[in-house]
């Protein structure tokens, strides 16, 4: 089962006039210091404030109506979670999601806000897939996973596909890399739509699962990393998004924590948009010199915006 | 001397293809927490972070040549500077900025930065008007105020005419109140595109000039006011302004120091947009309960987003 880039155009008549056909931010006094015309496409400013709302909506639309019926059930306390709460209310799909007793107070109301179930569980005690593979199978729910799914893939593309659609000409596409699920619907977006593009992830230092895996021509496990970019705190590469990774990325480029706070920095200062520090990866590698030689014309996916408040607190205090 | 509507659609001839066309925003979970369709026009993303260089570019295309040539002066140590700088560097017109000595670095930096030349003064032993006074006279530079001038206030007026022409059948329309030139702007802006509108000032509390000139019906001296909209720190409403403020505005709103924090907090937190907390006036009287009976559409002006990373650390961190 694998996803290919009429998918992604497929997934994009789908999900048309649901999601956000997000804006494209430019900064005149970026370019002029990086020498590279740079295109940030802004996804914190998609439904429930990230990418993941595409995917999700994606999926659940591709559910039988018996499946629909049931309901679906996800483990997440994080993004994939509100985006697939959200989906399921605008589709009326009961969602059942798995979260840790210890999410924070503002993700819990926020995913119940979107008339999710919250069944939690004790994140030391408890393996989150375990608990959320028991609730489907004792309620007859579809299990929607975070990334590693065809039509996740092909929704999470859809972001690329409207940034290539709307700036021609890129040499070069920067995606922020977790699970793999945005970064392998963009590769396959890009190539379809600029059959030219070089596609590069970046990846956290300290979660650099896929950038080892890359590098080895299989997927490694890593040790449960520590960055401030949280939703890419993965240990290891999808099954279904590193062969597409391994296939139409050109490298994948890592960034240390430093440079993630100079990038999340950077986009709320200068652009005066507010992002999540998994999002801030691409600016970080864009202004600590990372952009390979000879390109031009840079786009950079900015894939959220549901930051903590003590954490912008942080950001900007600091220095 | 006064301005008209067609002042404010020439100096929309003058300044179009230099000043950013900047969006509209608008949030589904606002809407249906106030009942009213909430339209936020977004002058934080206009060049030099505020709408400051809309009035500053139009008053100085109308210079003729000697005067151009000869060069400007302005004080102020906030968006006004920021703005002036860039327009004359754009037009190629000598520009002195009269800051003071405490100014904070990011400004007299971000000031220098657009080629303005700096001269400091010391804001205790000092007054500002004096030394770019004596600075235009000895050096035969025209000076150009921040806000008590038509061409300024024409140009201001900018904002919302956008604004208007983008979202027609506005009810009602929110403005923040400093010295009046966005207001007054505004105000002819709106009642020329919109003859129904109703347009009101937002003032801080605790900075509430116009507010006290309004109910007088003459212009009312206030001691220097303490308030964390520092571009609101006005005394008394301007001569040429307050007359405009008096014959269009329907009414002026206060919102406390609080409800000042709440709504710019709101935007960064919800809309993912940076403002500055003079900017947060507006949501801060949406989100307070604060919007007139009968409103159905609610035009906002967000006047800005050049916020101190101290300041923005400070609101997220607050509760």
């Amino acid at each position: 089962m694998t996803v290919t880039y009429l998918d992604v155009l497929a997934a994009a008549e789908r999900v048309r006039g649901v999601v956000n056909r997000t804006p494209v931010f430019t900064s005149r006094a970026l370019n002029s210091h990086v020498g590279v015309e740079v295109f940030f496409k802004g996804e914190h400013l998609q439904r429930t404030g990230s990418f993941k709302f595409r995917g999700a909506y994606n999926a659940l639309t591709l559910l039988d109506r018996a499946a629909k019926k049931r309901g679906v059930v996800a483990f997440s306390s994080g993004n994939h979670a509100q985006g697939l709460a959200y989906a399921a209310k605008l589709l009326g799909i009961p969602a059942v999601i798995c979260m840790p007793s210890d999410a924070p107070k503002v993700k819990l109301e926020a995913t119940a806000g979107y008339g999710a179930e919250i069944v939690r569980y004790d994140r030391f005690t408890q393996d989150r897939e375990q608990v959320a593979n028991e609730i489907a199978s004792a309620r007859g729910l579809t299990l929607i996973p975070p990334y590693d799914h065809p039509h996740i893939i092909a929704g999470q593309g859809t972001a690329a596909l409207e940034l290539c659609e709307e700036v021609p000409d890129l040499d070069v596409l920067f995606v922020p890399v977790g699970g793999g699920g945005l970064i392998a619907g963009s590769a396959l977006a890009a190539h379809g739509t600029q059959p030219g593009i070089r596609v590069y992830g970046v990846e956290p230092h300290n979660a650099a699962d896929t950038h080892a895996s890359f590098r080895k021509g299989e997927r490694v496990k890593i040790d449960p990393p520590d960055t401030l970019a949280d939703g890419l705190r993965i240990t290891i590469p999808g099954r279904i998004t590193f062969p597409i990774v391994q296939q139409s990325v050109h490298d994948i480029i890592t960034v240390t924590e430093p440079e993630i706070v100079m990038g999340t920095r950077y986009v709320i200062e200068r652009l005066k948009q507010v992002i999540e520090p998994s999002a801030g990866t691409g600016p970080g590698a864009v202004l600590s010199g990372k952009i390979p030689d000879g390109v031009k014309r840079l786009g950079v996916i900015l894939c959220g915006g549901n930051i903590e408040p003590q954490v912008l607190a942080a950001i900007m205090a600091d220095g």
